[in-house]
């Protein structure tokens, strides 16, 4: 306490972010958090926005809406099972993850009448699951299913469900936190209905804003629905609105969040999708060269995984939290734990955005080498990264700019 | 476009912002939220949170729970219809201003039975009304009561609405957006049960999150409530666990915004409660002295009005839009227009936080002075920056560090 100054300014340490998510906040967007504060109704703002609509429709490879949800992740999950269904309707659910039961649970609350299909946790869920489903629901007003499961480290084919669904009449929503920016997603294309995602995964943005794209179909149903949605907040139509050519009031919006996300959005395109896309892909071949020559088993089919987090087994014998607390005090590394079903048997590694660079894939196989034997699970000196090495010298990390 | 780099950084006009929020960012807040991402279950960042929770006690002045929603002040209001009351509970709003009226939408979304007690804008409200509701209302579960309405300029005897709603066995939710860090505030020894606010406005940080306090008596009210709130985003109950001392997961936590609430909750502690309610004061009556050198009708009363935002009446003949637009384009000033009853009425003069100084009082009036007589309203040029001088000589406006 100083000059009664008894609260000195905050500090936080400086982390290597290799979780499932935040991850690391690219530089330029770090800045644009910090620019001046402007009205929310500001035209200037409107500029904004309006510019933002067309970068965010080429991020989600969309013509129809493009906007943000102010909340994170699971308030754009929210908004959807919200607005895009009512009390009673039936809807769905594919269920391969943590966050497909989130979406569960959610729904429950909402009344929604949940028909909750569960395939194996890491492994791709196999449409004709949902075919039949379909079938003995021809009533279904909504599907469910997730592009890239978080929680297992699976990718999901979304287009197939979309396409089911729209044969059988439903609506199809979709969780891309983890995958835009990441991998390959075609809103239009895939003809998705809703798709959330968040700002602190693959597009290196704090947490706390969720970027989403809507179909006009699925607006429309929202417009036309008999009964409101239960939440105002969440009610996409009224966030469309504000997005919309008419800038029609509805809450205060997260000023800062959007201008992060913008700079964010802009990155991303200045990168490239198709180049990031790489970067994502050669740095977690990197990764996993390195984890197979540490004789860590990564349970996830070639064929099934992502690039952006990686899972792992734990080798019998190691401590899921003596290991991840030691990796974050001794080398500052955070990495995931396992959820659900997969708590305390495996460990989750994100390489998202920022966080996905070939110093960070070398600075935890390092701190994997030196800790794991502590734990009496041997490791060959050095062979992780070495490993890593070679395969980047094979397939190369793109480089960006900040 | 250079280098490939399609979009380049994002710029914002400096503006002075007077109007109802948000308000201008503290310098100190703008600089936190560009610090590194932590992730929302590191150690660390809970300890941000712990010591948070005590100076956002603190400044509710409140020892039951502190913490903040994810999202808004919209969502703040949100968490306590959804989390409060179950579809089908009769449901008491308080009704004088626009905001109220949001309220109303909000709880009939929700299937709650309201019961709307329409009081006249622009007046405190009456107790004695609400009294007369709550005898023919005795099953009443909550009653919600606006303790700053920002479209109306007025602030309303809250302590006593809980008393009586207390009496009567409910709980008492209150909206305190603009009145927190503004103007007294006494969570704890008015007994409220869920008060929430907003950071943009008297708090001086960014718009995007929602300081809440919330009584042990609401908490356990949530926890013991047979069906589970519609919400599980809103949901304050876990909302509150991860806030707690057990940090129970929910959803991924706005890390920026709690950076840039903590630094803004540090400077209205560091400058002190009492001090910055007087500056709100201080400002707010040169201000009005001001207004008055200029003719300018303040419609509501010495009793009933707000320090932090100041409601003038349009004089004949002023257009509204024409008036707001050429305050932003000549001047970078923004102040409000009017909402609902008040549209096309009244302009907004918001001096909240880092926008109320003296130098944002002179500003405006001497804006005002330049442009009202453009649209015939005859003023004396110099009058008012005069008369607002002498008020802060007689009674000055604190300085306060950033």
């Amino acid at each position: 306490m100083k000059n009664g100054q008894r609260y000195e300014p905050l500090t936080v340490p400086r982390r290597v972010i290799l979780g499932p998510g935040p991850s690391s906040a690219n530089p330029r967007v770090l800045r644009a958090m910090s620019l001046p504060i402007i009205g929310y109704l500001d035209p200037a703002f409107f500029e904004i926005l309006d510019e933002m609509t067309g970068m965010l429709g080429e991020l989600f490879r969309t013509e129809q809406r493009a906007f943000a949800v102010a909340g994170s992740g699971s308030a754009g999950m929210e908004a959807g099972l919200v607005s895009l269904a009512q009390p009673g309707d039936t809807v769905i659910i594919c269920s391969y993850g943590y966050f497909c039961e989130r979406q569960i649970l959610m729904a429950e609350r909402l009344d929604l009448n949940v028909v909750a299909l569960r395939t194996e946790w890491g492994k791709s869920m196999d449409p004709a699951v949902l075919a039949e489903a379909l079938k003995e629901h021809p009533e279904t007003q909504l599907v469910v299913g997730i592009h890239a499961e978080t929680s297992a480290g699976t990718i999901h084919p979304i287009a197939e469900f979309a396409r089911l669904a729209h044969e059988a009449g439903a609506l199809f929503m979709t969780d891309v936190v983890t995958s835009l920016a990441g991998c390959e997603l075609e809103f239009d294309a895939w003809d998705l209905d809703y798709a959330y995602s968040g700002s602190q995964k693959c597009l290196a943005a704090p947490p706390g804003i969720s970027p989403v794209a809507l179909s006009e179909r699925g607006l429309d149903y929202i417009r036309g629905r008999q009964k409101l949605s239960s939440s105002w907040y969440l009610d996409l139509s009224l966030i469309a609105d504000y997005w919309g050519t008419g800038h029609k009031p509805h809450h205060t919006a997260p000023v800062s969040m959007v201008y992060g996300l913008r700079e964010a959005v802009a990155m991303a395109l200045n990168e490239g999708l198709a180049q990031r896309w790489k970067r994502h892909e050669a740095n977690a071949a990197a990764l996993r060269a390195g984890l197979d020559a540490l004789n860590l088993e990564m349970p996830v089919s070639e064929s099934d995984r992502l690039d952006q987090l990686t899972i792992v087994r734990l080798p019998v014998g190691v401590d899921d939290a003596k290991l991840r607390t030691q990796l974050l005090n001794e080398y500052s590394i955070e990495i995931g734990r396992g959820l659900g079903k997969f708590a305390g048997e495996v460990i989750r590694i994100g390489l998202m955005g920022e966080s996905c660079v070939p110093a960070n894939v070398f600075a935890l196989l390092n701190a994997l080498e030196k800790t794991l034997p502590e734990q009496g699970f041997e490791v060959g000196r050095g062979a992780a990264v070495a490993a890593a090495s070679a395969q980047l010298a094979r397939n190369p990390s793109p480089l960006y700019s900040a």
